[in-house]
């Protein structure tokens, strides 16, 4: 456990998105993405559990700063505010190879129902986690579940623009994003 | 494949629901679910790929149920009278058995990560076709799919309401779920 493997998780998420989009999700061994990122295969599942999960590394991490992001705003921001500065925190933490890896990501998880069923998971758990944050805000239940729904899926359709290219920053792709969800939201009839 | 099974699928279903509840989902065998149910192990595999599938049985009739129901809305119903009709239609078809399975299928589900994931799966496919069906009817991509995810949450809360024991009957509860949630999004700010 306490072997020195600097940026170990970082590599192994690299050598997995390379990898599966190299030569496929199904023909890629545990072995050869620990090969790829230069460690064994023990210091693989001493980072996840299986071949699945370096897809998915930052579930944690990015319902972290949706929390984090949240806390920031007023105690008298409105739900909105609060999603905004959730997502303003959150998305300023991303990478440019974060964004690089968006078009594999999406390539690779978009063909396979496990991987599928997992991104629909973490993107439960980010919704889930925002939606708590508001409520303890005070936010009425149905308030913070649609507020909470569109600030992910703010947070999806910015970064999928974002790593397709379109600038100019992150942040400023996914306020848009929240901007023409809440119009949608409350002219809904 | 041409045996005769009278209502297997119903009978796997039940039996699943059923073992999962008494003895716990990781202790129960696919041979203890086909032979509660009084059927080989066979025509389990005929049925289902595996022990979580028959919790996830309706997927697709739900997703049809809800797909045709908004078919039945005139073709100048607005997004919220359509996901209204996908709901009438679909909750009518719910059966008594149905409802009193409910608790059990929220206490297994919730407390397994893996089935956690299928659910958050087919909650991601339902409100995914329904969100289509708004799209074929003119309505604009957002406005679709807040929508249906509204649509979605009725459904989803209306059935907790329902197998909860509270009358009177599935259809009103999720057309009572869908003006809450309608009336909290309209309001968000």
């Amino acid at each position: 456990m306490a072997r020195w493997e600097p940026d170990a998780r970082l590599r192994l998420v690299r050598a997995a998105i390379d990898l599966y989009a190299e030569q496929g999700y199904e023909s890629t061994t545990v072995a050869q993405v620990a090969e790829r990122a230069g460690l064994t295969k023990a210091t693989f599942f001493r980072h996840f559990p299986d071949k699945r999960e370096p897809l998915f590394a930052g579930q944690e991490e990015h319902a972290a700063l949706l929390a984090d992001g949240a806390a920031l705003a007023p105690d008298d921001a409105s739900p909105l505010e609060v999603v905004t500065a959730a997502l303003d925190h959150a998305t300023a933490a991303f990478t440019a190879e974060q964004r690089d890896w968006g078009p594999r990501l999406r390539a690779v998880v978009g063909t396979h129902d496990e991987l599928r069923e997992r991104a629909a998971f973490k993107r439960a758990h980010l919704t889930g986690t925002l939606a708590a944050v508001l409520r303890d805000r005070g936010a009425g239940e149905a308030t913070a579940a649609i507020a909470a729904d569109l600030g992910v899926e703010a947070f999806h359709r910015g970064f999928d623009r974002w790593s397709d290219g379109e600038g100019p920053s992150y942040g400023d792709l996914a306020r848009e994003e929240l901007r023409t969800l809440h119009a949608a939201a409350t002219a809904l009839r």
